[in-house]
């Protein structure tokens, strides 16, 4: 299996450019000033996450015959809203495959960006998914296991590396590890001794297990989806998506429900952005292993689409 | 009185750079197709607002020997922190004289910033901050009546015209003018047609009323104080500052109390950023006044130091 090369990576940040907001670092005020840390706030993309960068990416490898069918994906959350985002910047057909068990709310999300939805039982999904794209001709782009999505999750990477040259760790949340694939090839092609460091929710922690391990461990939905971050309730990571990790990743590491919480209001608090509690597995880390998290660190903002109830609800609770 | 002028605007921004955030222009999904809307965030700086652009500039400006005496302020809001961590950025002493009836937590965020703090009455606030200055040989850095305040703020405009070369509108929020002074000098000198909007709050309307009229208007500070946006309950802009705007900017809008908590609730779960009731009056202009803002606007996100009850309030209330 061969790994994403720090060129597709390249290209991919030549496809996106001018289509994703060019995210700055954002240094906090409120860090130990023995390990400053800034932000890196892809919840400030316009459909409020870095998938943006992977699906523009993918879209834009298919031959232009292609990719006039359009494309179709059965994701229900982040990767649904931005491959219908981008699938409308290169002015092709999309379909969102969606549970009939997904918020109304996100329904209508990926509905306002211009996206057909059908609505299946979760069972049916990824079936249903398949068959549309045999019967119309799309292309199925998936949410993190494929090179093109991974080139272009990488283009993080590459804007870390550029705006803070000494960087000496990147935090990076992990759910299919579609990101924290991208990222390790963008960063570690020029700067190798930074440390990229993989985080999940303990409840939500089959790769801390099998990167442990060595091996690629999946764990039941059902553990998984006890996690409060529901981007990254996956039992497991990508095939391919280990192939990297294994290779290129330095440390895989967990925190608390409390730790996600907690993050979540120091985030709107003190750097005045909003995470979703995926968003906010970075900061928990920060804060609260400060053993595994050394040097001048950089905390990867995955996503801003919190609930506002959640969201009102970390603002008022003391930390 | 001579009006700031472009070449210092682009020094000052020579001085700011790589001292401040280079903040993005967000593209808002939300905003009407034919108005489209992009916001500046200003609210992501280190301290949470623009001033410190405005701060270190003119901390840059100062004589090496003036400077080394250090500064001095007498503003308990977002400009005592620029000023704290821009004096600190530059290695020099600061003094922040704030009023007994400053809340803990702004006298705590100034002093974590490595400022001595002054607190005197009120009343006392103007001519003790003169005193220290004398006493010390330190030079004062008002919040916003100051050619190289303004021209600091300023660079805010040069951002946006670099990054949106066919803006048509710009929405500024407007307290003392410093922001607004500074980003018209900066717009107009390359893109006169584009309109400079400031907003205020009704209930601190001195401005609105004023340029209708065609002077320099004051209100009393009883009534400016009753709105809910801290930073512009100022009585009238300053006599520098409205020497610019007369000339420069094309309307000033009001918007009610209700529209600038609606849009605090808008940018936190629309745009995922967190803004404090001075820092959405743009926004709130923009849902709510649209006769007065057309075309590809921008809309400036002054700051984001909000009382983290308040925010949790707008999260909940419908829009």
């Amino acid at each position: 299996m061969t790994l994403v090369g720090i060129e597709a990576v390249r290209a991919a940040a030549a496809r996106v450019a001018g289509r994703v907001v060019r995210t700055p670092l954002l240094p906090c005020l409120w860090a130990d000033d023995a390990r400053p840390l800034w932000l890196k706030p892809e919840n400030l993309q316009p459909t409020g996450a870095f998938k943006m960068r992977g699906a523009l990416n993918a879209i834009g490898m298919l031959d232009p015959a292609t990719r006039s069918h359009g494309v179709v994906t059965h994701s229900s959350g982040n990767h649904g809203q931005a491959l219908a985002w981008a699938a409308r910047a290169y002015g092709v057909p999309v379909v969102v495959v969606m549970p009939d068990t997904a918020p109304a709310a996100k329904v209508e999300g990926v509905r306002a960006l211009g996206a057909e939805i059908v609505v299946v039982s979760p069972a049916e999904r990824d079936a249903r998914a398949a068959e549309l794209a045999t019967e119309r001709g799309m292309a199925v782009v998936p949410p993190f296991e494929h090179p093109d999505v991974i080139a272009g999750q990488g283009t993080v990477g590459l804007e870390v590396v550029e705006d803070l040259p000494d960087v000496e760790a990147i935090l990076v949340p992990v759910g299919g590890g579609g990101l924290i694939s991208g990222i390790a090839v963008a960063v570690k092609a020029s700067l190798p001794q930074v440390r990229v460091i993989g985080v999940e929710p303990e409840l939500a922690g089959d790769l801390a297990e099998g990167f442990a391990k060595g091996e690629h461990v999946s764990w039941d939905q059902a553990l998984t989806s006890r996690t409060i971050a529901d981007g990254v309730r996956l039992p497991s990571v990508g095939e391919l998506n280990w192939r990297h990790i294994e290779r290129l990743v330095d440390d895989v590491v967990t925190v608390s429900e409390q730790a996600i919480l907690d993050a979540m209001g120091r985030l709107a608090r003190s750097s005045r952005v909003v995470a979703e509690p995926s968003g906010a597995l970075t900061t928990a880390a920060y804060v609260t292993r400060p053993e595994a998290v050394d040097g001048r660190t950089v905390a990867i903002v995955s996503g801003g689409n919190a609930d506002p109830a959640l969201m009102a609800r970390v603002l008022t609770s003391s930390t």
